[in-house]
């Protein structure tokens, strides 16, 4: 799957990944009302409403961009149906010839891990057949727990061909509370870097491993010291945009080749409408406002990328 | 909750939990067949099966004890089905006067944990309305990101009157690949420790905190350290029995008025049928195998705890 990801970075020319966050305040109100017109104001209707808006964002922008990134927790706190938008959310978005990374940040050990990688990665063993649960491309994963965390998604990774995303060093303000914490002079961030290049050597692709990093974009300086620790790592870089990271903040994140990175846009996308920039597109046209939002952020990292 | 839970563990002279992770090698063949009967081999008939082999444990061991702990990943790796059969047992837990501690080991940033929290211990808006999605008492948390990850929690525990056990120092092997690295002289573990005492402080109940630990059964001499640096959280103890952690072991996490801990078991309990000393219970009464091993527990903590 990573082969396929670099693949389709390349064909694009566009290492951006949609960050698909639905927050019911981003939602245009003709589609929550039409939900809740046809479920009510239920969790049913909620995720009908989440899954009209994706489904929209979607079509208006699959062929400019390589993956999406559902981040589940926005799913979750609809409970059962949210999960089903989230489901629905994932196989469309595969069936648009997206890659799917599911951000779900998941982290246990031992059998409890392994259920974790076959629930978004693998399959499930029902009586005598093998079938998918949630069954996205690619996952993120946090390594708090050490290897034994780590090992099972990794056995579900080289099974399927999928792989994950390691939390490394993460995009927000306090992120270096434990991250940054000097051990024997170096910061945790770069002991668990050097664990995801090991990791990643246990199930390589063609030029990059299975096992990529969470590093945001926030922190370039970090960004540029992980980004040699692991040469063959591919960096999901979260931050950009609404966060605070900008355009030249990234060159730090690719590899010579211009490969290497894949930058994360949320809310800049999917709630572009709601920005001054896009607002001549109006609630009815959020999905061609998502549109040019895409077209501008492939713009800004081809101009930082030319620029160094 | 906290005081509901400390209340409950007087009450029933048991500071236990019962890990409800069902996995399929555990349940007994007459469940399963009629499960898969009813609803063929899918998706559907492996929630079903679960959610029956559920009930018949709870029904058998829930005057015995104060709380269950159901493990998320068990259920989430069965997909939305599996997700139902974790809210019915949820749901069913509640109703039967158990506290329900979500093992679901979330953690992620700002409105993304906020998320989470929602998801699994507060309302979410929709419309107008404020809707309950998975409503748990606990959960358990990840700390890696630090306090932009725990904040969002809080503030929902808070509203709730709920609470979290956040992961210090994990039972596994591997655990102390990251947490116990040494931060000017002392293992991450007592930074999290220290944090997780500093932000119990913001949410007291009457004697202890909305802020509980997780530590490992498997390191006793950690869990005497961590014990003294967070004096006002409920130490959540995974690792008894499977995992190789004693009764013995135990002591170190109670404080001297014998509270302040709660040891979970998962598979000593809901598959004891399945270890020799209770085989003569056989798989048709397999709730009642479990019954005797809560017992057997409860007498094994006691007796350690009367020891020291």
């Amino acid at each position: 799957m990573i082969n396929r990801l670099v693949e389709k970075i390349k064909k694009t020319e566009a290492p951006i990944v949609v960050g698909l966050d639905p927050m019911m305040k981003f939602i245009p109100e003709h589609i929550r009302k039409a939900a809740f017109l046809e479920y009510g104001e239920t969790l049913k209707g909620a995720g009908e409403a989440i899954w009209q808006y994706n489904k929209g964002i979607v079509d208006a922008v699959y062929d400019l961009i390589p993956a999406v990134k559902p981040q589940i927790a926005m799913y979750e706190q609809f409970g059962i149906e949210g999960l089903v938008a989230f489901k629905k959310t994932v196989d469309y978005c595969k069936e648009k010839g997206l890659v799917v990374i599911g951000d779900v940040k998941r982290g246990d050990i031992g059998s409890t891990s392994e259920a974790y990688a076959v629930a978004h990665l693998g399959k499930v063993a029902v009586g005598s057949r093998m079938l998918p649960a949630f069954d996205e491309d690619f996952a993120t994963v946090n390594p708090y727990l050490g290897s034994d965390g780590i090992q099972p998604f990794l056995k579900v990774c080289k099974e399927e061909k999928k792989g994950i995303f390691i939390l490394v060093k993460t995009s927000n303000p306090s992120s270096g509370e434990f991250q940054d914490r000097l051990i024997d002079g170096r910061p945790l961030y770069e002991i668990v870097g050097e664990k995801v290049d090991q990791w990643g050597s246990q199930c390589m692709g063609e030029d990059y491993s299975y096992v990529g990093a969470v590093v945001g974009a926030t922190y370039p300086e970090m960004g540029k010291v992980l980004r040699r620790l692991m040469p063959k790592s591919y960096i999901l870089v979260p931050g950009y945009g609404a966060q605070g990271g900008k355009g030249a903040d990234l060159v730090h994140f690719f590899n010579e080749d211009g490969l290497g990175a894949i930058v994360n846009s949320s809310r800049g996308i999917i709630a572009a409408y709601q920005q001054e920039k896009y607002e001549k597109f109006g609630a009815a046209n959020y999905a061609d406002a998502s549109r040019q939002a895409v077209l501008d952020m492939k713009e800004d990292i081809a101009q930082a990328l030319a620029g160094r």
